[in-house]
């Protein structure tokens, strides 16, 4: 059920793109324990004056290759779920496609389960 | 008040897309009961390696031409009427533009009334 | 902490498009009281057939310069700070880059403290 919504700037391989996409789909796999085949995500490429970031927020050195990454998920998991899954995130995003720790944004979005409707205008989780 | 986001595959013709929206709107104000003119909707159109989705997630046949549908609102409305929304626009996209209703998926973000300007820096509806 | 999205019509210049990023984020620096460089923003720009707008929705009279503007953000402002958020960021935005207020839209989404991670794989707010 996770809506997954990635923002990057222009200018990645379609394969660097589809590396973030398989290794956030693997973490929430993981530490969500999420279904097989539940991947709903979409990247958003932006040119450079679209895409703004603070380049040492929190004392921490992001560059260009910065990914923002929004999760819409449902209210299930507590503080320390979320925990897991940011440093999973992070250790998967490292290994492929290769991006720093330090470029990893992540946000996410809580909603009850009866906020989805996986298609058939039914609410499945309801 | 609600906030909307279309999701898809580029590809689609205007008239298509713009129907996307006037069926949502429909179905918003007649379950949702939204005053007359409040649609405030945007349209994401995307690159096939930027547009993933589970083709089989819960038992339901989705190919290329799912929508996923986004819809910031008020938090007043309860399981029931979500529910009634997602019937009621998986039988309006069906009509039109022609959506099969295993495509059509929709995720609701609640927020509380004071989240909203409408404009001239006042919270209209606190 | 905030994560900003502005959505407007294409067309408009590169300088305009960055005077609203810094209107909004002085408006936050000054009413929630964000820390420096906490600045993580998009904006998206749309075709007219992908962006769809009331014109007259609750009396106020927009037109093809407005922004829809949603900010993910801590859920520990209260109303009184929103409202507050809200006139300066209508009125900073008149300034700069010459906004109309009638045409600002703000919608914010609370999400808990410890629904993000800035970096590192940490979750640095909670």
């Amino acid at each position: 059920m996770p809506l997954t919504r990635v923002s990057l700037l222009k200018g990645k391989s379609p394969d660097y793109r589809r590396a973030i996409l398989d290794s956030l789909y693997q973490a929430m796999r993981e530490v969500f324990e999420i279904p097989e085949d539940d991947r709903f995500m979409v990247i958003e490429e932006l040119e450079p004056e679209n895409f703004l970031y603070g380049k040492t927020y929190l004392g921490i050195a992001r560059d260009d290759d910065l990914v923002m990454i929004q999760i819409v998920v449902n209210n299930t998991r507590g503080p320390d779920k979320k925990k897991a899954l940011y440093a999973r995130i992070a250790e998967l995003l490292a290994k492929s496609p290769g991006i720093r720790p330090e470029n990893v944004l992540v946000n996410l979005v809580d909603v009850p389960k009866e906020n989805w409707s996986f298609g058939m205008g039914i609410a499945q989780y309801a």
